[in-house]
């Protein structure tokens, strides 16, 4: 090999590692993907308690499965659907109400985001508390906790959850059974 | 071009994408970014609760505004001032205060960060709790909650609130009346 | 110097930079740490709240210094002793029970994290809430309140509590006292 062939592979070497490089690292860094994850889960709560079903199941992958107390729904219009039957009962219920109350809010609060990223799947446990105001003085008042356990997948750049299981301390049925399901 | 002119190009343009790449895509990131204003969010609650007006007043742009139940506040300066009369009423319930119980405490807490950036700008929206422990058993006790709609700015590298609303579940003219506030 | 050594030493520094730079980069800069510093929480808290007293102890320093209402903690193996103790006083409260309900569920909810990174070590600060189900409905209701002092030690690239204060404000003796405790 001569000196000008060394020189014109390091170069070349050189210049296409920087070229990929930072985008790569960005785009792949663990910062990145959970800084993603995280703006999808609240994406999906102010969703979810704003009753806005197209952006929740914007957030599921197209097959993705949803366990909730309404047993397990699979694929995506189906985890639309159930949204819309749950918004529709929630303004059914404030159309009948005749407690002269003004209608009340309920608002689901995400914390303690264990995320393991694994190329494009990602393991997720979360904590979930939730409030309302359904009072006299609409006071804010803690009803209700639990934790999830999803599993997340990239697609074309994007996060989306393709298993999301609900616990619910509240529920005899769905309360956590074992030991520690983060890790 | 000679073979020498082109090795010589290659290096230099590794050289100097080397040098600035890394740099460039650190402090421009989507996950840089969040970063940066999930910790000045942070700030701004201690501050907040902990009657430190400098520095709350340190976290708005000068020429900000903060929507609150008292009106709109405009500039960096008034909203000093807006939060030193409220630690002022605070410390004078304190003072005058014959319960005979410790202090109380009053405190925010955070969460469901949809955070979208646009180069020098982001749009925020959050929620917010607030617990209080004004009992004789100075029990931790959860009294009101609602979600904020801020504007950011990013000046000379850091994040400042640029606008700031809050809505309150408890009250009527500040709660929530439309759809999905967040995208 | 010839042409020739100037091609080679640009191509050389080029190539050393690329390779190094993008993983410097991801590994040090604000988001990667900070990132890697909420997760480490969030363990933590899944730990400690589902009596796991391996993972909670993999979360200190070996020399850490651990305080709470039992006082000062050193070292990792202390740790993990005085947090099996107390789950081994959660799972003996839980045997005697006799109010005929179900186990009850205890959470810690983390918010608010304040996160300064200077190089391996960082100083950070959070709030904290508890909510427990102890009730015939087994209803989520919250009970206590606090924020940390925390510092972090990074040790192989991993970060580690060295030392974690905890403050409560169900507490006359560990409540806060001073001023704003973050910056």
């Amino acid at each position: 090999m001569t000196k000008s062939s060394v020189f014109l592979l390091c170069s070349i070497v050189a210049l296409a590692l920087t070229i990929t490089g930072p985008q790569v690292s960005a785009q792949s860094s663990y910062a990145e993907d959970r800084a993603m994850i995280e703006n999808l889960i609240a994406r999906y709560v102010f969703a979810l308690d704003f009753l806005d079903a197209d952006t929740v199941a914007s957030t599921f992958a197209k097959d993705a499965e949803f366990d909730t107390s309404s047993g397990v729904t699979k694929g995506r219009d189906a985890i639309r659907s159930l949204v819309l039957q749950s918004a529709e009962r929630s303004r059914e219920r404030r159309a009948k109400d005749t407690s002269g109350l003004r209608p009340s809010a309920g608002r689901h609060f995400i914390t303690n985001m264990v995320i393991k990223v694994d190329g494009n799947k990602a393991e997720v446990r979360t904590y979930w508390l939730h409030m309302n105001n359904d009072n006299p003085k609409c006071a804010g008042t803690a009803d209700s906790f639990g934790h999830t356990e999803d599993e997340m997948v990239k697609v074309d750049g994007q996060w989306y959850f393709s298993k999301r299981k609900i616990y619910n301390e509240e529920s005899e049925t769905r309360s956590a059974k074992g030991g520690n399901p983060a890790w």
